[in-house]
């Protein structure tokens, strides 16, 4: 790698740094003093205010719109394998101290003070994404410091995420160590679910629910549950195991749904859980139809608000889609609401759920709130970090 | 009671109402149609919109900002015994469904259908606060529809709240029946606490926070526990009970203190709990003085911005407190950090903490957010019934 250049801010444009953000915009910098170009994406770099005061070391990209990352603010460590194992033992801790299995989202980037970098946990399998090129960068170091620290099985290198393209990287799924099996096993709050770490979503299961499942649980014993966007069943085989009397899991994907089966059949509960290929939306209007009503209605669906231009058709399609599963809901039903578009904020998400519940002639009382599990740390100075929230309503008659 | 008395809403001022808000506001009347004046304090009335629209029924005050609220949107149901008969029993629902042992808040005013009225159960005794004259009106019917409904051996009607005042309402403790004892028992998460109904603050206990005390106990065991307003025990003692190896309580009051040791004994963990009687921010400067650490440090104090004007002030006390919380934790820390002053609103409360983590040179991990209990349920288009706010943030060396 090339020696550490300085990067040079502009006037005032270190304050959102001293808060503790850490993403430095290209426009913040002082290029006639430090031209961005000629730098190699994934530079080492130190950050210095407009006065020549050191802020931080960390990484540049010169070809996307946030052009630095600071990793460290102690001029004694930079980005290297010794920081990257004292990091990974600082995220470890604090997993190894909340989860009774090693089953979890073990580095989720800037929160955990390694930006760029995502490792999900399977017992000794972990699964890599490196989204940056500062992270990329450092790939071998990475590989090594989670050897060094956990002595996996199997490392998996995830890299097939749309940011690696804006980063100039290349997209590619490749095993750093080991082998990946064809089903990897994850446990989570007393089931056993089997997935493809090679094949899944994003890195093949959705850890920053996890918690929120577990609030479900309290709401669904005898009940009669629908799943909405299912995936591979991780809210409605949960709820089966939980105790519900009957749980329909809707997806539009039939490799899903098989998985479905697969999960339930696995916990012992295919009795009770029941699949529904289709769209979401199409589903619920045929449940709706054919009179169907549920006690508890989980909807979970993939972001519908990807980019910030989205904002308006996606919030549309939460309200709709919602809107219906209330209308499914009998007399007195529980509605776990989530979504995980940053860009729909948790004060729009309640207020588009209240309108939906207008709409369909409902009163709600909002019961608890969830955000990403605890593997999922938000970091307070970067609101980028916060992403994923939970609503679960009481639906009632107006009132 | 006089009959009800139209009220006519201005052009536009029946929006925020059919959104599913509950309150009128004098301005909002059309006064020369109907006046406000010559209605009594707690009238029954109709609300009807511009074009002469009925939009619900409810009662009025001539002499408060909050003209009018709603109580109900259906003609054929008015705020008397039979509708509050009713919607106890859907609070009773939700309660029941939710809570192991008759313990919690039943009524939590507008949020359940009942503005104005506020129910706190302690098994067979039960704690009403009428906050509204329009509520007050239907004391007697209160009374008796919470006796069909639970049959209490014992209702006080702690009526010592300054809302009261501004309504025009006398302040007043009063049994409508049975006789309160010296101590009630409450349970929660295990443990049993001695509280005094006639004399402890608000109703006694603050069932609003026992969930977010039952998200601490996954971090306290074998940990050194600091409660910063501890109160009557609640979070400290719990601490112990789930397993803490020390626990200290820091309050002002040694009435409170004394009701700590009592509660300790009561379940058998005095030999972990302490004491220190003090101003909070003094005792807590005082334990830093002395280089004592916490793992966990617990604060939560009364509300330091009890109206709107208080804002910067209770603001800086917020941030003062909790770093010298902060400050006072070890290496690899936890706070949970709440408030329960409705002005100050959440963002607010956590770009608080991030200041206060950066003047002491701390990094913060968000783990877990908590608001109200769901026996204080948040009625999503009344932003006012939302006030509670708990974080638990891993407090870590600057990275």
């Amino acid at each position: 790698m090339t020696e550490a250049a300085p990067l040079k801010l502009k006037k005032h444009q270190d304050r959102r740094l001293r808060a503790g953000h850490c993403w430095v915009y290209s426009n913040e910098i002082d290029t006639a003093a430090t031209p961005l170009k000629g730098l190699d994406p994934g530079q080492a770099v130190d950050i210095v205010s407009d006065q020549g005061k050191w802020i931080g070391s960390g990484y540049a990209n010169p070809n996307t719109l946030i052009a630095a990352r600071i990793v460290s603010r102690d001029r004694a460590h930079r980005l290297d394998q010794s920081l990257l194992v004292h990091r990974l033992k600082i995220a470890l801790g604090l997993r190894e101290a909340l989860y009774p299995a090693p089953y979890y989202r073990l580095v989720y980037g800037e929160a955990d003070g390694l930006p760029g970098l995502i490792v999900d946990r399977f017992d000794d399998q972990l699964v890599v994404q490196l989204t940056t090129a500062g992270m990329e960068a450092v790939r071998e170091k990475v590989v090594a410091a989670l050897d060094k620290v956990l002595n996996p099985t199997v490392i998996l290198l995830r890299n097939d995420i749309a940011s690696r393209t804006t980063e100039g990287l290349e997209q590619v799924i490749k095993e750093a160590k080991g082998t990946v099996p064809e089903r990897t096993q994850v446990m989570e709050g007393g089931g056993r679910f089997q997935v493809s770490l090679l094949e899944g979503q994003k890195t093949g299961w959705f850890y920053d629910q996890a918690a929120n499942r577990d609030r479900l649980m309290k709401y669904v014993a005898g009940k009669r549950v629908l799943d909405v966007c299912s995936y591979v069943g991780a809210w409605g085989v949960r709820a089966a195991l939980g105790g519900a009397a009957e749980v329909t899991c809707v997806d539009v994907s039939a490799k899903a749904l098989d998985q479905v089966e697969e999960n339930a059949a696995l916990n012992g509960v295919a009795d009770r859980v029941r699949i529904a290929q289709g769209d979401a939306f199409a589903t619920l209007k045929a449940l709706r139809q054919a009179g169907e009503h549920f006690d508890v209605i989980v909807v979970d669906p993939p972001a519908f608000i990807k980019r910030k231009k989205d904002m308006k058709e996606g919030n549309l399609a939460y309200r709709r889609l919602n809107e219906v599963a209330m209308a499914l809901l009998g007399r007195d039903g529980l509605l776990a609401s989530a979504s995980c578009s940053f860009h729909m904020d948790r004060d729009t998400l309640l207020r588009t759920l209240q309108q939906g519940a207008r709409h369909v002639d409902r009163s709600l009382q909002l019961l608890e709130y969830g955000q990403q599990g605890p593997d999922h740390p938000v970091h307070p100075a970067i609101v980028e970090t916060a992403y994923l929230k939970a609503y679960y309503l009481r639906v009632l008659p107006t009132f």
